[in-house]
């Protein structure tokens, strides 16, 4: 647990630095810069850029800086992804993480331009590191798989669609596991691909990403349903107004707990299995980003 | 001439082949499929993936598959700018190559989603193609630097921003050079890589491409400034309305036709260098393409 925090608080400053640095030096437009910065700076768990750098020191490697590259080009992702669902097209949230969304403060045209840009900047990021050539590749191919219309574009559409109907809990793990699930993935699968670990570990990585991905969700449609607006620093209770399929809706508050600790429990599971593998593995600091989504 | 037609109707179906079995086969929600396919079949000049192609001839290369994924990936941005662009918060335009544009047809949402999956989809295409690792890197970074926050992004940025205010003729020229002339500098910096052309050779494809991209612009604004809504199949007098600063607003029509044919001689004279350096260059259809910008 001590040594978790100080992983978090040693990572998070450099995971930022990264972010903003290369904003500040491939952004040629002011007003632009301000906006993607803005959203950059508001803060958030930085859950994914964690898990990717997490998954790296479970394998006693350095993280260097092209890792960071990779992080920062993940959650450049991940915000591009909240500026556009926050729009009142989308989900029309005026607060995210406690502070005006980004269209409230810089205008609907300018936060549409942010995402693009931020979603542009995550490949050139990745393009423009020092990985060796085929494994950048690798990583492109990847963050393009998850973050597009095979993964979360495709997630949010099925989100939308699920607007206007109810979802069956096929139909909803369907949707979570594009809409969230595919960037934790890839998290996951990049620290293994940049600890350099063999396919068969990597692959293990990616199936404890997916318990991770789902526990994840129901946390969040948890969250929603019980908290307060000041507990969270956004509106709660949305998923109700906009008539959303979520977890705790389908199962019940209690059924949504259990669901909650069954893949709690599996992801510890693979955990274990990648320790068999890859007797090296240290599986602390990804066993504390898992149980951070038990319920307190 | 006649070869430029053959070469045209020989190429597109190719290109636009490209599109669909790759939207096809990478798009895994039924609607936002839908979504982008409308507007990848709206048509257009497919301006920018024929100088691709015609710059990979010029150097009598035969062109292949991925030659064809690199052209509809770029065609692919392209695309989901002018989505994007169409929006309510943007240019708030219906009506787009004489269809109604995607927010009309499929609402703001999808209409945004369409653009964020088709500009993730144009860098997964070129990531999963068979082109060499290092090449394919170096194509990623030229792309993502021409689309972001260098390139088009930044100049959607200065032109909204140029609304409210009147832009100098610098102010306007950097504002189309990023919004219009980086993509199309790509097109024929990726023509040249991907022919393996020195980098001489490849550096005046990109001067080339400047001249083109400016004569482009101009164009486009004299079309807005003269045409009816009937012959552009959009509607015209936008810029006007919007209060957009244009080459003939600052020039006049006529300082706007001369700056036109002054880009369109540059640009023949770049085409002679090349052939100068690189015997084996086949200007022909390149100046084609030049020429088509000439006024009727």
């Amino acid at each position: 647990m001590e040594a978790f925090t100080e992983f978090r608080e040693q990572s998070l400053p450099l995971i930022e630095k990264e972010m903003e640095n290369f904003i500040n030096e491939y952004t040629s437009n002011k007003r632009l810069k301000e906006a993607m910065l803005y959203s950059i700076h508001a803060g958030g768990k930085r859950f994914r850029p964690l898990l990717v750098l997490a998954a790296i020191y479970a394998f006693n490697k350095e993280v260097t800086t092209h890792d960071y590259q990779v992080a920062a080009a993940l959650e450049m992702i991940h915000t591009y992804s909240l500026i556009h669902d926050d729009l009142p097209a989308m989900d029309d949230d005026d607060l995210r993480r406690g502070k005006p969304t980004n269209h409230k403060v810089f205008g609907e045209a300018h936060a549409i331009l942010a995402g693009d840009g931020l979603l542009t900047a995550a490949f050139q990021l990745v393009a423009i590191s020092q990985i060796e050539a085929n494994q950048k590749v690798l990583l492109i191919q990847l963050l393009s798989k998850a973050a597009g219309t095979q993964g979360m574009v495709a997630g949010q559409a099925g989100d939308l669609q699920g607007e206007q109907r109810s979802l069956s809990l096929n139909e909803l793990a369907d949707v979570h596991e594009k809409k969230t699930g595919a960037l934790i993935e890839f998290a996951l699968l990049a620290g293994g691909i940049l600890a350099q670990q063999p396919k068969e570990v990597v692959d293990l990585l990616g199936r404890f990403a997916q318990h991770l991905g789902l526990a994840f969700q129901i946390k969040d449609d948890l969250l929603d349903a019980t908290s307060s607006e000041a507990e969270l620093g956004k509106k709660v209770g949305r998923d109700e107004v906009l008539n959303k399929s979520t977890y705790p809706g389908l199962l019940g508050l209690n059924g949504a707990k259990e669901a909650l600790e069954e893949q709690l429990s599996l992801g510890n599971g693979i955990l274990e299995s990648i320790k068999q593998t890859s007797p090296e593995f240290q599986p602390d600091l990804l066993r504390e980003l898992l149980e951070q989504l038990r319920l307190g």
